[in-house]
């Protein structure tokens, strides 16, 4: 169902349509979601960002440098969406942005998958060593610069926009201090140590 | 025009209601565009393009320090975007997203505007002091985090997304190396001197 909503966008998404992508007769689908077209978008939306969240630490588990996984996870998209015919990556995103004056409950349901994703987003990041209020910012950063690289590669159909928005958020996630456990030094008790994430590998190289 | 765009997208406004905006017989508009609506859009977009690259020198010559240009331009935006209710504020992004897959001439066109910020921003930031290449992959950068930005403020009725990716540009554009006319030193021949946007500053504050 995401799928039919992620090529053709809400308004030319019919009921029927999403009916048959179900393999479900009509009927039982309006059993199901009493709400109609509305109600089954919104659980398509639902749990296209269930299952998109989980791509974050599979991408981002590759590599133990962070800033080298962000520009990674970016360098990965890229090559999905030109791979792909410069299809639509994010049914949350173009949903979103389509129906956000129009359809309120629905944007309302885009709000709550995107408080997810920062919410999960936050943690993960969090537990890669980030500092609590740096961890949400660089999650809001990368997810900017993930849907506006999106709009932009698709529309110009290169993956430029892509691969410079996810090398500058690599390079901002690399100007913030890292905690790395375990290393000893920098007066704590915990035995931990505060240092910022250097190296320039990062900043080059991988935006092929 | 371009504002219908704005608001309602591309599938949902009509050639008659693009003639009232215009305050135009709808038989003027046919004789002027005989392409008709396609036609119509192309030259809104072209011409809210064209409007809105003008805001970048606009915006940015008010910081001496181009971090905190970068960063204060976002916090307007985000301002703009709280005060209106939440609008959509690019119609070339919107439409760009809306018609990606549907419409090519379209697309083409939004393709055009969007090549057009790039060497327009890209000249700006270069005249600023960044060196070529760094000044075309911060261009792509900020748009993406605009344009990204946008879209997450728009679907969650917060400014966080917009201050948080106009802060990971601004960091990111902190990094890169910036050419200082008239500063003696550095060894070659022309009197200017490469150094690194440094300073914390734009790095707090500034987001309210």
């Amino acid at each position: 169902m995401a799928e039919l909503l992620r090529v053709q966008g809400y308004a030319a998404t019919g009921l029927q349509q999403l009916a048959r992508a179900a393999q479900a007769p009509i009927g039982s689908i309006y059993h199901h979601f009493r709400g109609g077209k509305r109600e089954v978008a919104a659980a398509a939306l639902r749990q296209a960002g269930a299952a998109y969240i989980q791509l974050l630490p599979l991408l981002l588990d590759q590599h133990a440098d962070l800033p080298a996984a962000i520009e990674g996870a970016f360098a990965a998209a890229a090559e999905d969406i030109a791979n792909t015919g410069w299809a639509n990556m994010c049914p949350v995103g173009t949903v979103a942005a389509e129906i956000a004056d129009t359809e309120p409950e629905l944007r309302q349901v885009a709000a709550e998958v995107i408080a997810s994703w920062v919410d999960e987003g936050t943690r993960y990041l969090a537990g890669r060593g980030l500092a609590q209020a740096d961890a949400r910012t660089g999650m809001y950063a990368v997810l900017s610069a993930l849907e506006g690289g999106f709009l932009l590669a698709r529309a110009q159909r290169t993956v430029e926009p892509l691969l410079a928005a996810g090398h500058a958020v690599s390079a901002y996630i690399a100007t913030m201090p890292l905690w790395v456990p375990g290393v000893q030094g920098g007066g704590d008790a915990s035995g931990g140590d505060v240092v910022h994430v250097a190296g320039d590998a990062h900043l080059r190289g991988e935006q092929g």
